[in-house]
């Protein structure tokens, strides 16, 4: 089918979707999300998924737009429109017959991996600018055989790095424009640990890598945060000291890089202001200190952005919602706020990594 | 002035506020409160304070309602109605004449703590039912030479009991009825103490108190929830093990009590489904936990709720605002809130300390 809305004579990117695990919401959210015409304002879209499961997707799953699918590949460079989804085949249909939905299965978990390899190898060719990733699910992924964790620790291998040179932000858009990133200086690890471990040095490189990404996605330069990790900021050292001792020379370091960062500012309060638009990021301390607020104020638009990999990729922020999987409730929010956030970060040239002005020399502290 | 409009032959309980720090926006909010009807509906009202400082703040602060001032004693037990003002005298006038707004003075902290103290005294001689307070300014109290961090110390004091006798739950009531309550098992220490600290008896303890206190405010028993320490809960043990050696076997030991409890549960989520009506109420585990949510979901209308004391006491969860103060921007809602939470626990006949039926014996573990 040809589509009846062509845009012409513009250079916008081709991105690249991917659905995550196909017995999860993400293959709803993909088909919601280029169901909207915002979508394909400023890039050029393709999902790279199975045909056969996109076209049970759209007939089976409750609320779905009437999409037609065509198969293309890569050199196929036309923009794309919200009527016809444009599929780059990710290979044989072991997912027909027809994936349970809501259900882990190893087939399910190679099916979202060999997507993202397929989406992954088409930046390297240089096919795709950037790649926007749906939700995979842990369980379907062990089951496939892949001892990986999650996306990220995924493309920092194939991009032949170490699983932790890839680090993440969460990012809130705001609908009068702007945002809120938070990225943390210590993540998935117990708290224990966290605390032992916080150093100058990890927050330093969280608000480098922050203010990178922010600058890239706003265009400015960001109003950076830093959290304090005790009650009250540490109450003038009554609650501990790691303020003065450890956040307070990280914020000074950053500072003297002509960042505009301020902290460390008490967690509970620094949320309620960055959410008011005070600040574009906050360094988090801690996985919940940054997670409890961004959930609160809204995961189902949140975006995950890959750094530390020389690739633009975002993500949704969401699981793969078993609970509500099909029956019509799946939110695109997350999915055109990766988008968005994908498309302008390959218009600013931001290249996946950090800016090494900004980086903190030890001699800085 | 007689009010136009006076309840008749109902038994409703004399509930005593005070303004907190006269520099402050406990005035205004307290003024503000008792302009709307709803604060007179199940509660006779007495405001303790001077009455040349009331009248001072009905007169110069922005927005302020026309309430007429009446001086009364404890001993008029008529009702309260939305235009007079029935102020009980604080004794001398030390803030005339007038103090400025939105600066510490000794002056402003004897008289908040002078108001406390016969709030506290009426409640002792069974004058008031309840005592609800706006908010104190830390170094106001220390700059009158009252060496205590808060309200709920000074009452502990004033109970002849230690300052950690009493504890708090942030109440946040929902629009439709019912709410969110947080009881902290670890609270004013730093975020190393509290892990490291972190027991199975401080968890059974906060657990109990909430439920005692969410009882009493719902009139049904409460669901509970215990939130995990770790990201992702533990993730398996991965993160930590304190899920499975320290919150796990609390859990386990209130439910046995009879109580409707569950967790541990990954804290970031937990907080959404709270918000979304799943539990009455959360234990948090340290400080940020407890309040980086509340503060997002509403702090300009909880509620802290002293628990531990022989008394009800409830206040205003926000501080002395002196950013706004006299503007016209003070909210109301949490001085509202905490006169509704007063009232339910006084009609509920909450002793203010937990029910001893569902402590927990250390043998029970």
């Amino acid at each position: 089918m040809t589509p009846l809305l062509r845009p012409t004579d513009r250079d916008i990117p081709v991105i690249a979707l991917t659905c995550g695990d196909p017995a999860g919401i993400g293959p709803e959210v993909a088909c919601l999300a280029w169901a909207e015409p915002a979508a394909h304002a400023h890039a050029a879209l393709r999902v790279v998924a199975e045909p056969a499961m996109l076209a049970a997707a759209l007939r089976d799953r409750r609320g779905m737009p009437a999409l037609e699918i065509e198969v293309v590949s890569f050199a196929d460079r036309r923009p794309s429109t919200p009527g016809t989804l444009l599929v780059v085949d990710a290979g044989e249909s072991t997912c027909v017959p027809p994936l349970r939905l809501a259900e882990v299965s190893a087939a399910g978990g190679r099916a979202a991996v060999r997507a993202v390899e397929m989406a992954f190898a088409a930046t390297r060719a240089g096919h795709a600018a950037a790649i926007v990733t749906g939700p995979l699910h842990k369980e379907a992924l062990h089951a496939a055989g892949y001892d990986v964790p999650g996306h990220t620790e995924l493309l920092a291998r194939a991009c032949g790095l170490a699983d932790d040179a890839a680090s993440m932000m969460l990012w809130l858009p705001a609908a009068a424009g702007g945002g809120l990133g938070v990225v943390h200086a210590t993540l998935h690890e117990s708290l224990r640990t966290a605390v032992m471990r916080l150093s100058p040095a990890a927050i330093e490189s969280a608000g480098v890598r922050l203010e990178s990404l922010l600058a890239a996605l706003l265009g400015r330069p960001p109003r950076i945060a830093v959290a304090a990790l005790n009650p009250h900021g540490g109450e003038g050292g009554l609650f501990g000291d790691d303020e003065t001792t450890i956040v307070a020379p990280a914020v000074a370091a950053l500072a003297a890089t002509g960042m505009d960062v301020t902290g460390p500012l008490p967690a509970d309060t620094l949320f309620l202001r960055a959410s008011r638009g005070e600040f574009d990021g906050v360094v988090a301390l801690y996985h919940d200190q940054g997670h409890i607020p961004i959930k609160l104020l809204g995961m189902h638009r949140a975006v995950n952005i890959t750094l530390g990999l020389p690739l633009v990729r975002t993500s949704v922020a969401h699981g793969t919602g078993f609970d509500i999987v099909g029956s019509g409730r799946a939110d695109p929010a997350s999915m055109l706020a990766a988008i968005a956030a994908a498309t302008r970060l390959v218009e600013a040239g931001w290249s996946g990594v950090s800016a090494s002005a900004r980086a903190c020399s030890p001699s800085s502290r």
